[in-house]
């Protein structure tokens, strides 16, 4: 599992935090099976409007992107999250017996909205290469717990969950999304991209995205 | 052939505006066969640039949508856009010995920057309503224009771009957008749009861009 | 003390989460003096960074006006934002030994993040009117705490703050852009803004701002 | 006269378009004075309203500041724009019988659009060095020719004008942004920006702005 060397290095570079994140309690319970229903639910409902405000910043993306390839690769992400990934949390709470209109009026909590105006912020104030800073941690992030739980994992309870992110398409897109990212900072920063005075910067922004993520499921415990 | 009630609103409110450009030289040009194969050739290359920014200002609306139907529609339009549209283009251009490096690499007219500018701008000064004005006229027109041509062309040197723009899947694209427009006009000015002291405005977004439209026929016959 | 017609009503409709935030603890302890000085201290740093991306979210006001008066109102805004209401902090700051690049160097906290943010992406999503819906409890806010401390502080410990949100020229700031407020509500709504199927959106928008500020202030008390 | 290193540059890889810019026959009207005065008086409306959606786009370079310096400068530019520089075109035209509200209602035409446009895109698509490049043709060439004619010129009609901006308030502005746009390449780009990838495209971002230049000056003669 290597979702390219820009990832690599930024992932690095957050220490402790990456760990905090896809180690989380929240993480362990979704592969022991300790986590509560409810919890989950919870979870899920943020997340569905997570991923619309998510969906946002990709479309953002396109907006900012360079090349047609980008764009192509941006607008598809646009459609996975708003057509695919979606639809697993409104099949999930549609079975809890939670409709999709009731998903959208969630009430947003602040956690969840600080991080997806931070990414959309990170967007306009910046360039395609500062949005996808702060748009890696959750895509790969996302990756890498599928991945793990997928070999870890001592309860069924969450493998519908586990299934959608360890499974070839998300992992492809995890690929696919590293691939972009290394090729826009070659393009940006050059063939030394850690030598870039935005290096440092650039590292800041995915840290305090993945804090935020942290944030995220500190919320979803709560 | 009905787009949906505010766009033929819209559209008589250009006055003779609108008939100048479904009804420009160029257009009947294509209908019976009499534009010289170089000027196509250099509209679809500066099309495809065209389109490029079309489609980011596409993907400017999902970022401003405010329910998950429009984003879908939205986001379904940037991938059509990029994956479908643009085809065509790249298609034609290779068969003349194009490649989409070299349409990439076009340099843009100033009628052609203008516009879809212009088109960008409405949508990052506004809200969705204030980018879908500008949006219209380039969607609805070629879905009129090629509904004409279908029955008007008396010669087939371009039944390729006519077929494209005529057929059914560009049709429903026509209507698509027809009723995202009177969906979000309802639900930003109400049951009375017209009696909305923005409706003058938006009215003077669509004729602008309509007479951009004007604009960039020109140039293809320059 | 009125700062206008259409902020009267989107205060109103917060219910009881405007009274949570002008009333709060943190601003009950500016008036008695019985605030810790550090956890002043703590706010002026937080609020620093605050007023960098608020006054950015002012700039983008400037680019979604409509008329020069507006955009006149809204680039002296920033100014005044910038030049003046920041010096507050970097003075008293300095006094307690915090330079302005230490003070620029900030870690945001979250719940800081999440409203200038949610701010600027009011503006980007939506248009002027959105924008200020999000913009307006923070300059009222601060207008209608200064103006009640003034009154009722039982202690001069915190006077400079008070001073400088009660005094004539920030009054005069909170008059004018409730001026503003209600001239755009009136451009784009009409002459009933509550009849405007948008009200209800824009009195969340309102709320959901305020509710940051609560969370912003409970944030200072931690 | 020198506007910083960059700049410079930036200037120097135009090749002929920069020339074709600064020695117009519009600015050789201004200075041998047999520039109509029609013409003037169009260009002036035009100009206003181009100034207008110039500062929106200095606004947005607040909105896309990393210091607080670059913050101060850009919000003070806008100022400079909105009530300085405005002012002159406002009082000659008031002169000449045309109030601020006709000139507000200048319809703009396509060559000025698209220039205010392609800018606000560049801000929009990249970040701050992007902005600033399209944004530093008209900022420093007006510097440039103002310095100029206050050498060159061989007739007063047009003394106001080219007072203006061959005065030191104006002059400094130049060098003042020039200081800035050397210090964001600095930060972005490094101690060897033309080293950067980025270089080339900075480049053809401002070629491409001081051609929409010459179309603006082009257009004022017709």
């Amino acid at each position: 599992m290597s979702y390219g060397k820009t990832f690599e290095a930024w992932r690095k570079a957050t220490g402790t935090v990456w760990p905090a994140y896809v180690d989380h309690a929240f993480v362990r319970g979704l592969g022991d099976g300790s986590l509560p229903r409810q919890a989950f639910l919870h979870y899920l409902r943020q997340d569905y409007v997570f991923l619309i405000h998510f969906a946002r910043a990709w479309a953002l993306a396109v907006t900012k992107s360079d090349t047609v390839e980008e764009m192509r690769l941006a607008a598809g992400t646009v459609n996975a999250l708003i057509n695919n990934e979606i639809a697993l949390h409104v099949e999930i709470c549609a079975g809890a017996g939670i409709g999709e209109m009731e998903l959208f009026a969630t009430e947003e909590r602040p956690e969840n909205l600080a991080y997806t105006r931070y990414v959309l912020d990170a967007g306009h104030s910046g360039d395609l290469l500062d949005l996808l800073a702060a748009l890696a941690p959750c895509v790969m992030g996302y990756g890498e717990i599928g991945a793990n739980l997928a070999i870890s994992k001592t309860s069924d309870a969450f493998s519908d969950w586990i299934d959608t992110y360890s499974a070839e398409p998300y992992q492809q897109v995890c690929r696919d999304v590293g691939t972009l990212i290394d090729s826009v900072a070659h393009r940006r920063l050059g063939s030394d991209p850690n030598g870039s005075p935005r290096w440092r910067g650039l590292c800041r922004r995915f840290t305090t995205a993945t804090r935020l993520e942290v944030g995220f499921w500190d919320m979803c415990l709560k």
